[in-house]
């Protein structure tokens, strides 16, 4: 039985199918077990239009519809600091179209930032499977310095930097956080 | 008109029907839009069991049910420091029951508070219409020294801090934060 279980786990690490957004949530369970940090994904927003309670206890919630989101996905704390950012697939093999990011995900994203806290982006580029670090601060230069609607793969090689597969924790941007803002080395 | 909203305005203020999540939500818009402070309330976690598509654009959640939070409903950064609090109204006028609070939840206030960020509970006692901040680590202390199940009004006159009603920001819990952690005096 245990066996069974462990080669599940390997094949589910092994399969290049998961989301970036399971790899995350792994990746979150991992540095909160291990008192690392406390990053968590927030809930879906959803406007709720009708519920049923079929008892006293159970809700049933019969309609909704999605919002907008006005913040990023992921939020949390490492270290002291508080930590913000938003994680997103893309199936190009050359370039992330910005239409991923709402406005306001850039416009709270800049807030974060101007108040002390650490922003950025974990992009996927799922075709050649590489996913990269991208600082709020290159984002923002990227924007002033360009009209492109898409940010080219080589901006995220020159500017960004790759997150390494592993197995445990599978998307460690905790270790890009601790050379870019903690005094480690890259 | 616009003598009518003001008066709305006013009655609505003066309405203590106001929920503490309305005045919440008001406070930290306020904060936000006067570049005070970041913070959110973070959506009701929900697990989706059926969708809708009727038209490419829109969906329609036809089945739903309420999840039990795995943290606060309140987090953000002020003055570069990582913000998370649970808000909570009582009926009761002379203690605040502890089964409001979800044991990981009490967990998660505890991880932030060691990670450096600042945790607290917001509670409002309705019936006498007082609004109270307690701090995570008074809250701890409560808890290790007493097995009662609730809180005594008693205590939280004298180890928390009435958040004095406002116009706005309603519920001026930065104000706490600036005597308690940023050197201000009350």
């Amino acid at each position: 039985m245990i066996k069974t279980l462990g080669a599940k786990k390997f094949n589910s690490y092994a399969n290049r199918g998961m989301t970036l957004e399971a790899d995350l949530s792994a990746t979150n369970e991992f540095y909160l077990v291990n008192d690392i940090a406390v990053i968590y994904k927030k809930p879906t927003p959803i406007t709720i239009s009708k519920v049923n309670y079929p008892s006293r206890v159970e809700a049933v919630i019969k309609e909704g519809y999605f919002r907008t989101p006005s913040t990023t996905d992921y939020n949390g704390i490492y270290k002291g600091k508080y930590i913000d950012f938003e994680a997103k697939e893309t199936k190009s093999s050359t370039s992330f179209p910005l239409n991923n990011i709402h406005a306001h995900q850039i416009e709270h994203l800049k807030r974060i930032c101007n108040h002390g806290g650490i922003g950025f982006l974990i992009v996927r580029f799922t075709t050649i499977n590489k996913t990269f670090f991208l600082s709020y601060e290159v984002l923002e230069d990227f924007m002033n310095s360009s009209d492109r609607k898409s940010i080219p793969l080589s901006y995220f090689m020159d500017k960004g930097y790759i997150i390494k597969d592993r197995y445990n924790p599978r998307v460690d941007y905790i270790s890009i956080l601790d050379k870019l803002y903690f005094g480690g080395s890259l």
